[in-house]
């Protein structure tokens, strides 16, 4: 049995094949470029298309085909709602995709859920029957697996952590992404470190020399590496806010373990015992001593892995 | 059908004989007084033996026994573990009940997770698969119900919502209790009183007319309702910290319903709408749109109910 992986993104779209253990026997990265609405599901159903034709020509049967898309799987409505591909507000996937698969079976998920399920399947949390992927990138959201299943919500929006609240009072700044992104997704690290520029002003080192509003987080842990102080005051303010998000995570499901990874989460190797010691002081403190804080194991890869779990456990449910 | 319901708190045990339909055919209420460790464990199996044999008196059979532990239950270990019962820090609770209940199967679940049970049998989370209940009493705990089950975690310490971190910078203080707890609980509200009394040197309403040490929320309640300013402003921040921690379970779970009660509540009915205004400032915009904030059905009876589920569970399942 083989199964096709999608993982769409906000800037790219990786497929991979995949055999029924987890061997990924093929694998492809397209940049979207300025792909937009339907184009960007034009660009998924020609893949998906080339790809099941490849695999006929060798003799490789697809039995099933999982997406992952980053934003929200709407299952009853079968449409997605993707926030950063222009047009993909309630957009019909399943429908065009089905149109190419024929009667091969579609499984759509959000990448949040993917995350966690990657990890579930081929990862660091195999074996694990409670564990919650931290998916820190341009925004943050949380992948959470309890008791054995992906926890959804009434809605399908369940782990939108990126709107904890983790320091009152409400300040207005947090009406588009929530209190918890607004301080420490990747945006949030540049914003952070646009208010310090404008604090200390008697900083000379390397941030200084971009831009403001050009600052990433990039640049941010590119500074870190080199030990420059202002970089240091940002992750440190960082390390505060994921350290108090898994504390609650900790104290709300106490997982065998939390994974943290996304795309910006710098060199995060280095941050996990800090953010440990810093969950240490507010979570429930037995939970906290059950629980293991990990980076992910798949490097980037957890949603294509992700997206494969979904469309084998699809097979396996039929 | 008939089933055995008991709850136990911190100062009282309740029983309660149910019919299947959740018909309540008989209850009583004791109170623990200076009852501590194996005496406790005594008064329930007595309770316990007696009801039985009325029961059996009257020809009604019972057929399974669920119990509500103000705690958590330790499944795997068969022990209890209630920080307000002295001597139940690993308490052998099934093991003494099944010397009197004989084959009727015994089931022991955390307060918590009685609660929600409770208003999902009989009360205001009916017909949800999605529904948490904030209980707020000396402490502060989470019932969370997620995709039709109760959600324990690895553990069984799944909804230690009291330590959740909701205002930074980490303090002393938050050592035995956790942060939302520490300032929202039937405790936190005392504390927070007594901080305003020393800040607010000219105050000379009713607050002030106790000894410090001495406050209890219910005096808080009652000056409230007399409009009392200090006792508004201490219902201001609690409502404040409520708020928050709705929000945040509103943005990781995507709830149909969270339902409030506890022993500490107050005057509820008053502060849901002040909760609400707080919550949905910070939740996920849709989520909070898609979720009913309410009070307990059950009037205090939650527990109760929720072990006859318990119970009721138990036996389908066999």
């Amino acid at each position: 049995m083989s199964i096709l992986a999608i993982d769409l993104g906000g800037t790219k779209l990786a497929t991979a094949v995949f055999l029924e253990k987890g061997e990924m026997v093929s694998e492809e990265v397209i940049y979207l470029e300025k792909r937009k609405g339907p184009e960007v599901g034009l660009l998924i159903s020609s893949q998906v298309s080339k790809i099941l034709d490849i695999q006929q020509a060798e003799g490789n049967e697809i039995n099933s085909i999982g997406i992952s898309v980053p934003g929200i799987s709407r299952v009853k409505e079968a449409r997605v709602w993707a926030p950063n591909i222009p047009g993909w507000e309630d957009y019909p996937l399943l429908e065009e995709i089905m149109e190419v698969s024929g009667t091969i079976p579609v499984t759509i998920d959000s990448d949040r859920a993917c995350y966690i399920l990657g990890e579930v399947w081929q990862g660091n949390a195999q074996g694990c029957n409670d564990a919650i992927f931290l998916a820190v990138g341009t925004g943050i959201g949380a992948g959470i697996y309890a008791n054995g299943a992906v926890l959804r919500g009434a809605h399908n929006i369940s782990g939108a952590i990126g709107w904890m609240a983790l320091d009152k009072p409400y300040h207005k700044d947090y009406i588009s992404s929530g209190c918890f992104e607004f301080h420490a997704s990747g945006e949030g690290i540049a914003n952070t470190t646009r208010q310090l520029l404008l604090e200390k002003k008697d900083y000379k080192g390397e941030l200084s020399m971009h831009q403001r509003a050009s600052i990433t987080a990039q640049h941010v842990f590119n500074a870190y590496e080199n030990h420059d102080p202002l970089a240091e005051k940002v992750i440190e303010i960082c390390i505060e806010y994921w350290g108090m998000a898994v504390a609650n995570l900790v104290s709300l499901f106490n997982p065998e373990k939390i994974i943290i990874g996304g795309g910006v989460f710098g060199p995060g190797k280095k941050f996990i015992e800090g953010i440990r010691l810093e969950a240490g002081k507010w979570a429930q403190p037995i939970s906290i001593q059950q629980v293991s804080i990990e980076l992910s194991a798949l490097e980037g890869n957890a949603g294509v892995y992700g997206a494969g779990y979904l469309a084998l456990h699809r097979v396996h449910n039929i």
